[in-house]
């Protein structure tokens, strides 16, 4: 990607980030962890792994791989407006397309299936919004405006404006359902220690 | 908050693990990540950050959010005896409320709602249990005495004494399900490889 | 176990990462964080803590346990040919038994149920893939051949040859279902911005 690209797509970036700009908005961004992690990514992914700069960006990226938890491949497509609200525990396949402006949580998984007819990896469109712990995998589409609630696993086709959640878990009544689970409490609160 | 009722919050909170009590204990419990995150967090609560002690307990807060991968905002009202077990993943917006002697699994997120009837963070009363990767989100409240199975997904109002528990998942009959998926297997064990 | 068993563990466990062996097929190993945990958690294993390189292989292990978020203890029974995909938020019990040639995925638990029938931690057999956040809980068996998919909550025995698969999340068609959620978007592409 030529560097001016890479600038319009940074500052598209950035801009997710409460509506920061500028140098002064830069620093800003610079300290959440998720643009800190894009910024590496696009960085690494616009800059040969053999020049200097190349390998400084490569290597802060890896540095920021684990510090984060965040593993998303140089190589995986992108689109502008990428915004990661909290680091922990992200993993997207290099094979995966990300449209513009989409949203990813702490626990997401965009992943590939490795067999059969859905045999490859999502393609997903613009202003996708994908909550904690989701996990996306398959030769599938998502279109655009798409919600994707916590918690979904996702393996089928997804058309624009949808919503997508999970089954609504049973809620039962149940006598001292924390016995056995919540233990060593102190004091005159005990009901189930 | 006053550093006495610091000192009664921690001291139930160190009893949650194991029923440690005295400088000993205290010294077992800073071994254990759990205890050790919620230490740094209440002392970073109780502190000025313009004092010296203030600014030493946000340093070593941070360097734990990064390394255990735990996400608590300073300002999140918990009560006594919290207990989380593993570290990991663990997101905690910073407008709910957590009652007292609660139970926080790894991967666990407590998030906000951003529109709608549901817009807003949840209250959790005391003695809730909140299993792995469970996602709870809203303005909803949940009562006491709650057990929430891993895995769930709630974004309704949970009354005391509940269980909550996601739809059960199918178990289907399958010939070779691991094929394309459990690859370079060495030996006469492999079936799938 | 003896220093040869450990070998011959090792080396089905690297086998595992796409037909690797041999020296230079080590040292490409060890680059991997799912073979690196692995090697320093079987050394850990078969080694006393009271000799130098017990302490060491021990003090890597912990290194790692915090680096990669894996938190596997050195007395789990783990068969040979264990493949970790994909590092971040991994916890096994320490009375949990995995057979052969199972790959354990990103955001997995396989944990303790504290009471009733259920009581106790999963026995898991030959050739079975879990994916990523699915939690696997209690007094369970699971057969050979079995494929959990990701975000499944398993706390029921599994026959042989099985798949198991969360229920299929409801897809609603929704107006502008991602407004409030994607926010401060650049230019001409926003609409819900």
């Amino acid at each position: 990607m030529k560097p001016d690209a890479i600038l319009t797509t940074l500052s598209k970036d950035l801009h997710r980030y409460g509506g920061k700009s500028g140098f002064w908005g830069f620093v800003a961004g610079l300290k959440i962890p998720g643009f800190r992690y894009t910024y590496f990514l696009r960085k690494a992914g616009s800059t040969s792994n053999r020049s200097v700069s190349g390998i400084f960006y490569r290597f802060m990226l890896r540095r920021y791989t684990y510090k984060y938890g965040i593993q998303i491949p140089i190589s995986t497509i992108i689109g502008d407006g990428f915004y990661i609200g909290h680091f922990g525990n992200i993993v997207i396949n290099k094979n995966a397309v990300i449209g513009r402006n989409c949203n990813i949580a702490q626990g997401v998984t965009i992943g590939q299936v490795n067999r059969g007819k859905l045999m490859g990896c999502p393609v997903i469109g613009d202003n996708v919004w994908i909550g904690a712990n989701a996990v996306i995998v398959g030769a599938i589409r998502i279109g655009n405006e798409v919600l994707i609630a916590p918690n979904s696993f996702v393996n089928f086709d997804v058309p624009t404006n949808s919503l997508v959640i999970s089954s609504k878990c049973e809620c039962k009544s149940y006598e001292n359902p924390t016995a056995g689970y919540i233990n060593n409490v102190m004091g005159e609160t005990a009901v189930s220690g």
